[in-house]
């Protein structure tokens, strides 16, 4: 059964890229306990260390909507805001077909 | 421990993006078994249904090149080269710190 797919970029202000993708880490162990969470990944790009890219597949984008709506998910959120930097995201809303590891 | 993470897209000839994703799917099931591989994802957008995306999380870079060389791995390239067209491929090569889901 085809999957919500997410890959994108957030952007932390200058020399936060570490705390921004420790607070990442962080949600992805909360996220792990949510209905429909198959994958959530924090990875850096070695160029960009301010950069950090979110990878997410979900059962359902509804499954994806109700998450940010959980408190503790929110609170961290909240604590992300203000390290984050003005640059574009990047990415990609894809449709999961199937493969190896979900 | 951070591991190998790979996103890019690949584009067939017009038409030719479903059975471009037939193959990689085939080859999913290939690299499942191959040292090192964590993740073998085929994704599509819905905007653009010749563009098939892969999504790759192995232990390291030598892991994920050893597979290339695997003799069914390299007939399944042979397999998508006639139908893949001439668009340029997008996409990240990144270091995955960890997360959820692998």
């Amino acid at each position: 059964m085809s999957k919500y797919f997410l890959h994108g970029s957030l952007n932390a202000k200058e020399g936060k890229g570490e705390e921004l993708a420790g607070i990442l880490l962080e949600a992805s162990a909360l996220v792990s306990k949510a209905k429909g969470c198959q994958l959530y990944l924090i990875s850096i790009s070695p160029e960009e260390p301010d950069t950090v890219w979110v990878t997410e597949v979900w059962d359902s984008e509804e499954d994806h909507k109700a998450s940010l709506k959980n408190e503790e998910v929110r609170s961290l959120i909240s604590k992300a805001m203000p390290i984050l930097g003005g640059q574009p995201q990047q990415g990609q809303t894809l449709v999961n077909l199937g493969g190896h590891g979900v």
